[in-house]
């Protein structure tokens, strides 16, 4: 059997690698790669899920009487492993400008301290968006079936996880944490979006929900909405300015039916109804109800 | 190092526990979890796909002249397991009214051997699927490829599965079934769906198929195609009513294209092609020819 | 416990099995599977990624100074893995027509070997994709955030080794690379379709782009876009013809926005710019700028 | 390829359980295993050995603030799994004497409590046969590399786990705990062997201690000494009987050098030192100095 | 940090194991391995013991009902996994003498179809042996508990498989079945070894059964046991005659207890028994009772 | 079900690791633990093992013309692993004498160094062992049967690594690697002892070879042959002094029985032969030909 010339594409993709390389004007000093793991970060999400509701995602034998041994003993191993990651986020933020190391440890260890703390405020937050979804959706039978299979709870307890490290200046987890749910139940929330209680995405896959977003207390929403930016500001030379608010503020009590798009820094206004697959670039006042029919008419006129 | 005052943390999530549990009456007598696995309902459904389709979806080293102790091995103990969870979610949907352990025990075991009963008559549906699937798509070369790489095959095999489980009164485990594929395919069809034989769901991703939707024979619908409720009817005090028709009725040999929304229990007549992107909230006439283009013009006069 | 009567389901599975393999005209001679394998497949995947880019998705304790050593082991095992699966294609599309054991071990042979050769060129290419990601999503902050948390960049990788398998006469193993990225990701590329340097999907769930696509330098999608056929050609006996240019060609510079679905073998100019949710099936003149309204404006006059 | 006639040696395999199942008249009535599982305990002893030296033999990450809690769950899961483990040998002992269940259940209940509360005792006795070993031999270096090195104190931990459970009616889980140890280290200790503190046996392979053993404090084994039976002591129908005292008795501070065998239930007096090789089948006085050479003389006097 | 200087060990290892090569005239071609392995002998064996014995050493889930299913699925797939391994062994054989490959393939296909031929047999024989060690050892408590906990019979499963292999013509893959038995048990039985029906080894550490013995019906030995070589028979130019019988013949009903060292082609009568530790090397008569006292008599006179 | 008392048993279990860490004069500050490990050392063996042997213990599909690209990546992650062992032997044997941690970590990447530089003349010493089994094994049919089958091998590969880690300071790593191999093969050579080329050890079970010992070239052994010492050396107060001579030295083409036993610093003269049983605590002169008889007869003397 004749071989693969694996000597001459080993050296062809040295030779790319260096390219790259080159051009992204990294050094080549010996040294070990320096990223966080995503599947260091599933681990650590599903021994926090576990943490949060033991008896129902944590293991099976799990019993009433135990449950603080577990969740003592699962958080504290989950949050040395997010220490960790944490450190390799915040050295690699730092690459390009020396920072002490013991300095950049004590920030990520104020960090995963701080992100602790906040634990038993999301867990309530969360029995919150269970209780939204189980009076939302006439097909629910039980709170725990809703925990247990609604993949816009999976999408939540990712996300309030999420939008927590990405506060505490660790938007690359809070990123690999967010993919981690967009992956599995094709629901896209950027961590930096604010999210208030008692929320609902029924379906959800190609749900969009963009780094600025603003949303009030009891907003539901459907499958393939989109709270996304309209476009991109960029400074007089051209390039984007990153940062800037540019996603939709929703207000209390909002439903937003499937298929809708909503762009741009626009406010929908409390307890405004919008129908499926509209397209709302403008703000709309609260109590509104917003159809197709009404846009074109509108339109048309 | 400091620590992470992990005792705080779990004294607190302990505290938020005890909130929820009261605010939803739960006991909290010593007891272990009771509740459906979605581990195990997926190795089922692996063990299943393989008792099903022993030379396509069963080990790879399997023989046609072994095929059938490799089915009845694996049908058997797929069978035991599927028992335990039927058991498991017959005493759960139990809780509040105290029965007979063995009587939900003798309704797992029929529960169970009705559904080992119609294993055979779903793999003949599912067969012709994967014909419809393969005759449907220009891009297909083999009804093995077929069976092996297109998700709305994967789809059809768990909704099948599910929907017995849903008419046999276990619901929840066909919930975990269905979303178990709703995670790896975006397709999200709810097992009380009722599928008629021939039906081909083509990429598929964003597609919603609601509890009461009908559909019969032939039928072929296009990626995000959604099969929803218009409104959720409420009884006089303002509840939802669960498990009233709300879904559409697509008679035979209906195309729906892509991105297409049919909302409420709305009729779609037998060869119907209902374009790409409508917006459908009535009946449509057998034959008719649905286009964007068509409502618009219909919408503006 | 009674029983499952396992011994009765057996035989209707068997009858089952049998009444397909009748109608598919199956040969039921002993004899073993012969189909490439998805678990294979994967494997494969994920060590060439780790090839390709071995500091990034190689193992993390990986230094710089063996990266070759980590690179040509990974090739040549994957190679050989490789080279298994394309002989199990190559002879499965051989079955109906006896052809030379060792003619069709020497076809695998080349097209590994081509294959392997492509490798440098695709790392090029994947590099310009992380690059056009960077440098247009406004929520980048780096571009090993882009290469290792974007499902716009995996859907990339596994298309342009698909698309080289594809082009090597190995459809079957480019389908399945496919579909494990459509599986994660939710955005269905076809293996086919050819897509030039600087390709970028944001958010990407229910993007459709089909077989005979063509898209050119520096374009830019959004999620749910569709690049779709309109309608499939038949023969003068009414059956679909496979394989004749059906998709959209989409010119250099052309920017796609989320929901688009654009239909038929229809051409979008050079720097078009196409609005959200618009629904196109004609030509687009360079530097167009459409939108629904202008649309609906054009369908409403 | 030819087949292997699997249908006939399945018959014929058949056919050989049957006799089997007749001679040794079992019932053959429908009915799943009840026989405790080897890998079960395997996994109660690992979670035991972790609970009983956290930060020796738990986790890596494990931290001393944290070790309650991980010894509480630890313990808490692996005496349910135990407790699981006691209820089949409870019931396989009683499988032909039908008993009700539920006083099988409170047995094993009982069992398994008193267990849990032997296990402090239980490590202060090991910590004493760490210390033994570290004064014993001259090649250690830290109580620590005893601890996790030695294999006889990994023997020693199985025998003093298994010890008490054959003491609480489970002799068989005590066995099954015992030959997990003389697997791993060619130790043979017979779990109703009795052990004082202070135990050391170096290097270890061959060494057998049977059932009716009594050895005192600080005695000290070297390799492959035996301390067993001379004969099987039988009733007037020639039957064995089984459980009388058989094995040797060795008081404290007795050394025993390689490869020596004592037989019957002899006594080894206070401060005897027993050469190796040597062959004794009679009590030997206090502070004694028996060698080989000791011996012959004897023997050809 | 500094590296390890890789390449320059990397090139030493080249080195050297081109001298070996060289040294050992192996040719250098391209080509793979081709060398029975060790994991899958490991996986086949416990197949097979499933398959002899499903409801103790099957899975924990398995039913009467059933057993048959299971019984067949498990050998067919064993069977052939198997066959792939005596491929390599006789391709290994072979490898200096070019053979065709299609003989080769029907030499291993007949030795397996052989062996599975052989399985009923071999389960009468070791039910017979697990009858032994019940009735030999007043410590046991059922036959459930000896095929379970006892090495010796664990030693003998292997054996009794590795021996119908070496007769079969595959020694290689025997050794490594009987090595995997040693590994685990200390009992180190060569398969060429012939033992009769009713065989039980006590404890078993460190017994030795060498190639050419051959042991009559219901024989019982005890740990550290060595039936051995005497003497290396050489022809002329020196070198070591293989194959030539040397090891002891044992008669029905022989007991020998721990330690004993029966070494060359020696005869021990029927019924006769043998002392701990005592050193044989001639033959003992039928009936005749051994010990170190009356051979150290003798040994003074 | 009444539950466990865990709470109690954690506290006694707490009490009972404080008097311990109090009697042993532990620090009780936070911490985590800081011992090697034993998997890890599991893994780095096999690591190890590969690299030696790619075409023989690497993985099964690699080819001749990969083998540096599989040497190099596993060698090059087998010392970083062994690295992180390396520190945590030096840092606990620092535990006591606080040291500068970057002291520690040079130390610990030179011992790994120089480890590296020495793996070639181990393979040299390998084969040559190799070769002597398979010259001296009648029941040997290949020198690959001997590599992939032997215990003595097995025993030698890890004492060869082991003795060099003892050489660089680091005994507690080589004291793992000797163990692991003890727990496979019944052979216990301690790190220390000084083992010329072409070694042999037959059967092996039961062997002990102590820290002091020294063997010469062309050396054969039999399972249960001690090297032990005679007695243990104290000082003026009764404490055993660590690390003096005080095992046999045995010089070159020496051949020792199955069950000998020499203790203490005896020589055993060039060419000697040792017979099986015998108990040896003098020199013995070149040539000599030891027998159990021969013994006697001078002690009957």
């Amino acid at each position: 059997m004749a071989g693969f010339e694996v000597n001459e594409i080993v050296a062809a993709l040295r030779e790319a690698r260096e390219e790259w390389r080159d051009a992204q004007k990294r050094s080549r000093e010996p040294g070990s790669r320096e990223f966080p793991s995503r599947e260091a970060l599933a681990a650590i999400v599903e021994s926090l899920k576990g943490a949060l509701f033991p008896m129902r995602l944590g293991p099976p034998e799990l019993r009433h009487e135990s449950e603080d041994f577990y969740v003592g003993h699962t958080l504290d191993s989950a949050l040395q492993s997010l220490l960790i990651q944490a450190r390799l986020e915040l050295r690699y933020s730092a690459r390009h400008q020396p920072r002490d190391a013991a300095e950049i440890d004590a920030e990520a260890q104020e960090a995963v301290r701080a992100f602790a703390a906040a634990l038993p405020g999301i867990r309530r937050l969360l029995d919150g968006d269970v209780l939204a979804a189980y009076q939302g959706d006439p097909a629910a039978r039980s709170v725990d079936e809703v925990l247990l299979c609604y993949p816009g709870i999976l999408a939540m307890i990712h996300h309030r996880l999420a939008h927590r490290l990405y506060g505490l200046g660790l938007p690359l987890l809070a990123r690999i944490v967010a993919e981690l749910a967009h992956g599995q139940t094709g629901i896209d929330i950027h961590p930096g979006a604010q999210i208030d209680a008692g929320f609902f995405i029924d379906h959800g896959t190609g749900v969009v929900i963009g780094e600025t977003t603003v949303i009030g207390k009891r907003v539901r929403l459907y499958q393939a909405v989109t709270l996304g930016a309209k476009r991109f500001p960029t400074d007089p030379d051209g390039k984007l300015q990153k940062g800037l608010p540019r996603h939709p503020m929703v207000e209390d009590d909002v439903v937003i039916y499937a298929g809708a798009t909503i762009l741009g820094r626009v406010r929908l206004g409390k307890g405004a109804v919008i129908g499926g697959n509209t397209w709302i670039t403008e703000d709309v006042p609260a109590g509104a109800n917003i159809t197709q029919a009404s846009l074109q008419k509108a339109g048309c006129d």
